[in-house]
């Protein structure tokens, strides 16, 4: 991986996927301490940085490959950035959900033109059917973070902090699952802001990555769901993303559930955008963990793709009881 | 007024307010049956565009008399606005408000250095109370919109909307309370883009620019509160703001309470941005008033200043029942 394949995916990305704003708010500068600047990519397309990952990879296949339609399986974001992009590049999409997935999540990955394939979770095999429809299709697979142009893409999210932060030194907090963003947006800044050091943050019981990270090599997670941080829950961080985290990131940041939904609520107030659990991590980090950050600023990125009504107003009211 | 002025007001604004993005989604494309461009001034510093004008009003003042400071009557985002633009340039800011305003509101307006001075709605007298105060202390009163550098400034998001649209034909639809940001769009748009019209729009039973643009005179409404869409119910619209929308402006469109409220939920799921009611009126007539509509695209303004938790759950807790 170099900075010219993250250059190259943000020349493919230009005017497809949206310059996202940092935004900042002098309320989140009180909570936290120091400044906050809030890389928005909720506001990107289909909610979420995974826009930018799925145009990376599905533009980059050779254009018989790509005729011949791709793959993914999720029931989130990358969902939506895959179908998002392959609908664009008049690219056949088969989505490989679980049956039990929320029915918005379906008919939003369905209103992007893909087709959706439902197994059951309990007693279907996901890989082995993924890999059926595939072969018979000749379908190209595009795995959601362990994948060159999908971490390239992502990391454009890091060529856009570097121009816009207008600080030299801070850590870049990022909401970690497999470590796509994570080790695209290091990878970005290593060549363009080194000054600006990344750091994932993962919720408790799911701390795969700061484990890792830790240890030096590759560690899982215990449990597998039950978080409301669904968006970035992963076994464990990549084959491909684990070493470029090891060689770049600052150490992990854990915050718990609760942190997250009070980072939702701050956002809702101060910066009037919609984030996830999984995507309000960072945010949590930059204003409820001032004592393990460095510096006068801290820069979090935010993300939003799937949030439910339930989930967002949970947030606001819990966040409310405890104001 | 002149394009001149909102020029001028644009420089003096740079740097010191966002360019606020103009946001689109297929699924918002699909519910107006045509292309909807969202000009999110949500996320405008303290939440709505408000802050222009204000910034636009106190940097225009002449330094020996901003330096004695300035006064403003408003329980919202007109304060705010002020409050903000008056710390910047170190210039002290009385906001009168009802002693009943929200405790959150208050405490927002105190947050950014204001000096807020409460009086009782039923039994004070705000503008006798406000002219001793402005006259004790020689402060310059500064009005929500009937000022020309308050219309310059709102004014600059019709120079953002002229470069941004990519369209030559389209309605622009305005949340318009005294007329302030609905007349100084159209004067920008007039000189930058005139094949975009721009047309205010109003809550039910506060349609007072609709039926004073109809009949050519100034109209005022039967009631003077009583709507969630509270950041835009003004009795009547402006001396200096009336002429101009008479000039420029097509019809005023009018959406229900009810068609607000699902317009914030439409702009959650699909934008992930937060609206107040009355700065989602717009959006409303852009989503569920297609027939009274020209052309293959439409563009609204969208506002979120001070919106509280419970307001947005209840937008959406409805807009989830009647989906």
């Amino acid at each position: 991986m170099t900075i010219e394949r993250i250059e190259a995916a943000a020349a493919r990305l230009a005017g497809h996927v949206r310059e996202t704003p940092l935004l900042s708010s002098p309320a989140l500068d009180r909570i936290a301490g120091r400044r906050v600047l809030v890389k928005a990519e909720c506001l990107q397309h289909t909610g979420s940085f995974k826009a930018r990952g799925g145009w990376a990879a599905i533009s980059a296949l050779d254009p018989d490959v790509r005729a011949r339609g791709v793959i993914a399986y999720s029931s989130g974001n990358h969902a939506q950035g895959v179908a998002r992009a392959a609908a664009a590049h008049g690219c056949p999409a088969v989505i490989i959900m679980p049956s039990d997935a929320p029915a918005t999540k379906i008919a939003g990955t369905r209103a992007l033109g893909a087709e959706v394939v439902l197994y059951d979770r309990a007693s279907g095999d996901r890989d082995a059917l993924g890999a059926e429809i595939a072969g018979a299709r000749g379908l190209t697979l595009v795995k959601p973070f362990d994948d060159a142009e999908v971490i390239a893409g992502q990391g454009t999210v890091g060529l856009e902090i570097g121009a816009q932060a207008g600080v030299t030194e801070a850590d870049v907090l990022i909401p970690c699952g497999g470590g796509g963003l994570t080790a695209g947006v290091a990878l970005a800044l290593e060549a363009r802001a080194p000054g600006l050091r990344v750091r994932p943050v993962e919720p408790e019981g799911f701390d795969d990555t700061a484990r890792s990270l830790a240890s030096g090599r590759i560690q899982a997670n215990a449990a597998r769901a039950g978080s409301l941080c669904d968006a970035i829950l992963t076994p464990s961080p990549g084959e491909m993303t684990f070493p470029i985290m090891a060689r770049l990131c600052g150490p992990g940041l854990v915050v718990s559930e609760e942190e997250a939904l009070r980072a939702m609520d701050a956002a809702f107030q101060h910066l009037k955008i919609v984030l996830e659990p999984g995507g309000a991590v960072a945010l949590a980090a930059a204003l409820y963990r001032p004592d393990a950050l460095a510096g006068d600023a801290v820069i979090a990125v935010a993300s939003g793709g799937n949030v439910t009504r339930e989930t967002f107003c949970m947030a606001l009211d819990r966040a409310g009881e405890t104001a």
